[in-house]
């Protein structure tokens, strides 16, 4: 086992505990860690760190930077021991979720593909220890990493001591399927050579400097990726409606017949759009995106897949299971890059790539909100969806149109916290249609939004708040005074609907100028 | 004279009146003309059309796009006549701003970098005719663009048909100054081969299909360029708090010794910013940038500018003077590029540009207004600042701490429009001084812009909010029903400060925790 996964055999001396391993982390320091989506983070010494902590009630407080969300045994096990005080980038877990909103977390939200440049460029905290999970540990003492890249060889560059987890759930066979590619800093960039999603620039190993090795550790802790929800009939429609809009657009000339490679967003919905692919007449789709999910694996299966790249492999546990007993196969179909490439506003603007992004709330400006509920309440973070939706060829944003059984609008005047401009964002699909806002001005957009992407139940509340809005003489028709009304609704009646309370404000003249005439 | 500036003897017989191209132009038609700033648009034929459309009471009305801003003789006559109906991507005048407010033209707002591709991919109107100045015909039917490039290259490509307008006022030693390169559509496109401000990798000339040529017109109306606010004290002392801090970031390695290319916002600030260069040691500037303006002229003549790239040159009318009177000394330093260019996110992140915009407002949150006021009237648009910050080395975004005589503070608590997420805002600085934002979760974001930025009369104000906003347990400390309240006070009473109205609202519990305790 040591042998298969360790060939360096000097590196063998440092093979020890978990528990030793995490001895190493004292209070103050800055730890950066593998990770992207619950996939190739480190487990065991997290989970012996906290143990350790829960144990001696130690006070242990560090900054934890990862390249996206990890798993509940880093995330979740240190927010509930009060161990992390700063997170970087971003994060799904509900415990550190939740510690964050309670303000005993400091949150710093960065696009990902911006947060290798911040540590090369020494922006963050020096990185004290780096925690990175390899399948193995090559001849040269490189290490391979496991079902992500994230943010690993940026942390083995700058991280001044090295914890390596050898996670042996992870298979050998995984070597290959990374292309390790990084950037110098200003000034000595040259351009990065990929002029297609299938091209591989860079090594499958990363190499390390031996010097810095504190510890190796061995475990066998599977990812904790997460089951999806079942595609529904909302994303189906959501689904239909995109795949409608493509063969249109290709008939428009606008988008080449044989299409361009797209980004898909992490999550159920967009799951369901990507499920709608089989489901298509296209074929030899190319994916230059961030997460392999199991509707990409299904893809694989049915032949409709050129090249998938991105930075992490995330299925469900079965979609796992599936990607482990078939490696060899998928392997020739997917490529895991580091987070500065997958999610590279150069290689995204040269591809031509087609984003498509989930939005929890937009407004009828075509402004959307990504991160954060009611204003402030953190959901995730903004990702990878602003390195993708800013330099896309096509700038996609799903959402249901309502969400918790129809009380809330996710179309609203304005969004209460905004990720995304309207600058960047070309169309919106819900369930109930979809509003294509290229070249169209405030006005235009405000009216195509609640006219094509509006719940019913939720229209006229809208469209009375625009007519009133288009009576103020701006460019922008808003009503500062009113745009958060129905923020206040919810939060008082548990429900944006009319009636409940003085809601989009005070609309007693109804007979206004008409806005659709104005609009022509 | 027409020997001198049209060298293909075929298009001689193209000449004809500004009077005869302007009948060129319908009803419907979608315009499009060169111009970037008030520099190298056309000015006869509008001039022509819109005396037409005021004798003889006509009715047209067209979509007009450019580069970016462009002179009176172009958006002012068309506004003021009723002929513009749209306007992309952004605007600087009057007359056509006040339009816009108003609702009689719609406009569409443009990061400035993807107006090119939106119009290669046919995302807009087809373009029925193009208007672009030269300042000289080749002998082989190419032109020569002006004072700027914009989407000039676009134009001629995509415009079912084109009028040219040969400007005598500009030097035909212009010659030589401008570099054309241009991108194919996806998935077609390779890597920009710049890999440093000073490389040229294109042609000094755009190539033209002479049949879409049906009127030359010859004008010697000059670019209506503006002149400069003289530096005052506050722009003079955000210019040295920006060079102190430029320091601070050499001394702590996280800017290199030799600088990195700068990009600097259009305007009275952003030129006292680089008026600042002047009196510091740094020398051996480069820029890559949109607009040269008079103070990297007045770098270049001491000697301190090693080259500027943008894709306009717009000086003041003396700065203008000197540049022409001197022309072929300033070439040698200068390049014009078309603005795909200029503003490509695959330069400014190679390069690692170091990003200088100014704001209109800024939210204690690091969200930044650069376009609307008061959420909806117009100023000018977002232009190319969002290109700039978001692939920046490092973004910087200045503004004075009040406006209009104190009674607004720039520093607000919610900015009434987004252009400029927290995520893309790296420092604040005001005459107050600086925040550095970097690594900063909301909380401690908010603490250091009021304390560094916000003006001391509105010092109190922001931090009782703050206060009340931090009891809410939110990851962004928010209050929603509250966020706009100074809007509604300057609406109502002109002026943010407190005592007029409710203001950060009903902040009666003063002994509520102290927040800089929380932020620790």
């Amino acid at each position: 086992m040591i042998e298969d996964r360790i060939k360096d055999i000097e590196l063998r001396k440092k093979i020890t505990t978990a528990e030793n391993a995490a001895l190493f982390i004292k209070n103050g320091m800055t730890i950066a860690t593998s990770g992207f989506t619950p996939s190739g983070y480190p487990k065991a010494t997290p989970l012996a760190l906290s143990k350790r902590i829960k144990n001696n009630n130690e006070n242990i407080k560090i900054t934890l930077i990862t390249g996206a969300s990890v798993g509940d045994e880093l995330d979740g096990e240190l927010a509930r021991n009060n161990i992390t005080k700063k997170r970087i980038p971003y994060q799904t877990n509900d415990s550190c979720r939740k510690a964050i909103n309670n303000g005993d977390i400091q949150f710093c939200d960065v696009h990902l593909s911006l947060l290798p440049q911040y540590i090369n460029y020494n922006y963050l905290e020096d990185i004290d220890i780096g925690i990175v999970e390899a399948s193995e540990i090559t001849e040269n003492g490189c290490m391979i990493p496991t079902t992500s890249v994230g943010i690993t060889p940026t942390i083995v560059k700058k991280a001044k001591k090295l914890i390596i987890e050898i996670n042996t759930s992870q298979p050998i066979d995984l070597r290959g399927i990374h292309d390790i590619y990084t950037l110098p800093n200003p000034p000595k960039r040259t351009p990065i050579p990929i002029l297609n999603c299938k091209d591989r620039i860079g090594t499958n190993y990363i190499q390390i400097d031996k010097n810095k090795i504190i510890a190796i550790v061995f475990t066998d802790i599977r990812d904790d990726v997460k089951k999806l929800a079942e595609p529904n009939k909302d994303s189906n429609l959501m689904a239909e409606i995109f795949l409608e809009f493509l063969d249109h657009e290709i008939k428009a000339g606008r988008i080449p017949r044989k299409l361009l490679p797209f980004q898909s967003g992490v999550g159920s919905v967009s799951n369901s759009i990507l499920n709608g692919f089989s489901r298509s007449k296209y074929d030899k789709l190319q994916f230059y995106s961030e997460v392999i999910q199991d509707s990409m694996l299904d893809l694989i299966d049915i032949g409709k897949v050129q090249i998938a790249s991105g930075t992490a492999i995330s299925p469900s546990p079965e979609g796992l299971n599936k990607f482990y007993d078939d490696i060899k196969r998928y392997k020739s179909k997917i490529i895991l890059r580091p987070q500065e490439i997958s999610n590279n506003p150069e290689i995204i603007r040269r591809l031509g790539v087609i984003a498509m992004n989930t939005a929890i709330e937009v407004d009828i400006y075509g402004n959307v909100n990504s991160s954060n509920i009611m204003g402030g309440n953190l959901m995730n973070g903004i990702g990878g969806s602003g390195d993708f939706a800013r330099n896309a060829y096509l700038s996609v944003f799903f959402t249901k149109s309502t969400a918790k059984n129809e009380t809330i609008s996710t179309v609203v005047p304005l969004v209460s916290h905004v990720d995304h401009t309207e600058h960047d964002v070309n169309i919106i699909i819900t369930e109930q249609g979809i509003a294509d806002l290229r070249g169209l001005s405030p006005k235009e957009r405000a009216i195509s939004i609640i006219n094509n992407c509006a719940n019913p139940i939720y229209k006229d509340l809208l469209s009375d708040y625009l007519k009133e809005a288009m009576k103020s003489k701006k460019n922008i028709p808003i009503l500062l005074n009113r745009a958060f009304k129905c923020f206040e609704s919810l939060e008082k009646t548990d429900t944006m609907k009319r009636g409940n309370i003085v809601y989009y404000a005070n609309l007693i003249n109804r007979k206004g100028d008409d806005y659709e005439e104005k609009s022509k």
